[in-house]
């Protein structure tokens, strides 16, 4: 078994699990945040920073490595840890949600998915033994499912045809997956806003036993509350001896809801693609630093943080880097925002400990969203 | 006085100096290289990476600062030393050089200089009092007279014209100046081709008993061939006892032949700006990482180089850093340029040392031009 999940402890409070993740590459405490190296690069830093933000757990993207430079190419290398150099624990997506969301053109048949690059136009396809074999080239220790990631507002019809033709994929994929040992694939369940179908596709899946289970099409234009239901109606069908992986959500309120509701991984490039765009999470709320008040601004982005930014550089000088278009600006706040994301985590899975979520949050909250 | 210069020994084989700057912010060999942080960032690299490429002397531009963020809200920090919290040495220009290339609109009286804002064409004037007041609020070490860098083939009448005008500059900056003992304002000898006209204007500085001496209006375009016959020429009348600064000069062979004809400190944008395009320095000269050779090429950019990058990476992984236009592709390249340079320059030092640096040359031109 590549990776094992130990629920150590759940929070009196809310329900929300501590507990341990085990993989080939560490052992991690969850709930975690894992940050999003799509092109095996978290863009702007390097690897010794990438681990002073993160808790030692990252995310790569299988359609952009696929695409660029290739996943033989960094199979070459011996995969994305041989490529970049980083030498913590992986995990890859399947591909699937960017074969949905980037690429306009495409037939989905029963085989897998024939669409168009989303640059060059030129005609692909990938099919779940070619997400499967894929993924083996980048070797990360936790790998996915393909999975169809239709729109939220999705017809109950279409949505059920999709997801059984969904749980089939996952078959395939378990029966093209010849590393368990080394890679783990989770399952992923979909079904938009209907729980029957989330029921049954999770069930389904369970039926299969994965080591983990992911939950995708979430975040993907729906309200909150709708994320929220959604998850207080599947994460309770989920086993309590397997991890839980919200895709692609990493705002602080949704990791904390999330949590809530029994989630233990998430990722989200928001932190990053934020920070490219100067725009700082803190304890106090996010900061747009370009903004003309911290023009003269010698205090930190954030009094509250101990990161090297916040002990190093004023608000003033931030902007000027971002003002003068420096590539020092994106990649100080990158690396803020990441480190603010693994401080909450941290801040979270305490507060789980002591059957204090509730308080935490209520306290989070109240300054975050003041 | 703000800096003194110790003469150590001079080769036997080239003429070549090797001697000791002492600084407020610390002593330093030369020959030196020192690279551009011109918005107060070396652009894409954090404090601590500068200290592994550098030798601890880089360098702002007035100019630059003086428009964004504005010399008052770098002076508001206590200097660029503050601003950046860089806590090495520093070097400023006068901004003269950026006034005369990056505004096309201008008008050159005695006061000073009108001209236009290279972005928003807002008009603007700077006088060597202006000039000295705003390298006073940046705060560096070593400071420059404000000179005029006229074109290298301007008619000899207006070069004379123009060096008369610089040295009364140099005198107006030399009164205005008013913190000599913490910084050491240099004198820039122009005069184009002209080497009468130079010779004029550094005896004309010398009578001013600056504390260092800079050679400007070279690398503007003229060939190297007429480069050098000016330094050849330059450098013998400038006094033994204090430091020469080849100001904007950073390609190996310049600095080499630079330092033959008896050079100090040198800087440029190159490193950092080819950096930027892909192209790296390496013992066997320039690659241009994007090329596609480079695609499965698994070995370092430079294998004589042990910087962090050259020990880590893969060409193939910087190939796909630049073809993805990540941020860390400029990041890394840069990183590596600098300390190719920094080496360069240790090389130099000790070739001096052993009186060889005849021997060095021909043996680095022979792999870095073969």
């Amino acid at each position: 078994m590549a990776i094992t999940y130990e629920l150590l402890h759940t929070c009196k409070q809310t329900g929300a699990r501590y507990g341990i993740l085990h993989t080939p590459h560490g052992d991690f405490e969850t709930p975690i945040f894992m940050p999003v190296g799509t092109k095996a690069t978290v863009k702007t830093l390097e690897n010794q920073e990438i681990k002073e933000v993160s808790d030692g757990l990252i995310l790569g993207n299988t359609y952009h490595l696929w695409l660029e430079p290739g996943d033989d190419i960094v199979q070459l290398h011996g995969g994305i840890r041989g490529f970049s150099k980083w030498d913590g624990a992986l995990l890859t997506d399947s591909g699937g949600f960017q074969v949905f969301s980037l690429s306009d053109i495409r037939k989905i048949t029963e085989e897998g998915v024939e669409f168009r690059h989303h640059k060059s136009g030129a005609k692909l396809f990938m099919s779940p033994e070619d997400s499967i074999r894929i993924q083996h080239n980048l070797g990360a220790d936790i790998i996915m499912s393909f999975d169809e990631c239709p729109p939220f507002d999705s017809p109950y019809d279409y949505m059920k045809q999709s997801i059984d033709r969904t749980i089939r994929w996952a078959k395939r994929g378990l029966d093209a997956h010849n590393h368990p040992d080394t890679q783990a694939l989770f399952g992923i369940v979909q079904g938009g806003p209907f729980i029957d179908l989330r029921t049954h596709c999770a069930e389904e899946l369970i039926n299969m036993d994965f080591p983990g289970y992911s939950i995708g099409g979430l975040s993907v234009g729906e309200t909150k509350e709708e994320m929220y239901r959604v998850l207080d109606e599947v994460t309770p069908i989920l086993p309590e001896s397997k991890p839980r992986y919200l895709m692609g959500v990493g705002t602080p309120d949704d990791i904390i809801e999330g949590v809530i509701r029994g989630i233990d991984m998430f990722d989200c490039v928001n932190p990053t693609r934020m920070a490219r765009h100067g725009s700082a999470m803190t304890s106090q709320g996010r900061i747009p630093i370009k903004n003309k008040i911290y023009e003269k601004d010698l205090s930190p982005l954030d009094t509250e943080c101990d990161c090297k930014v916040c002990t190093t550089y004023t608000k003033s000088y931030l902007r000027h880097l971002f003002k003068s278009e420096e590539y020092l600006g994106p990649r100080l706040i990158s690396y803020h925002n990441l480190y603010f994301l693994k401080n909450l985590m941290k801040n979270i899975r305490n507060a789980i400990q002591n059957d204090q979520l509730g308080d935490f949050k209520a306290n989070f909250f109240s300054k975050y969203y003041k």
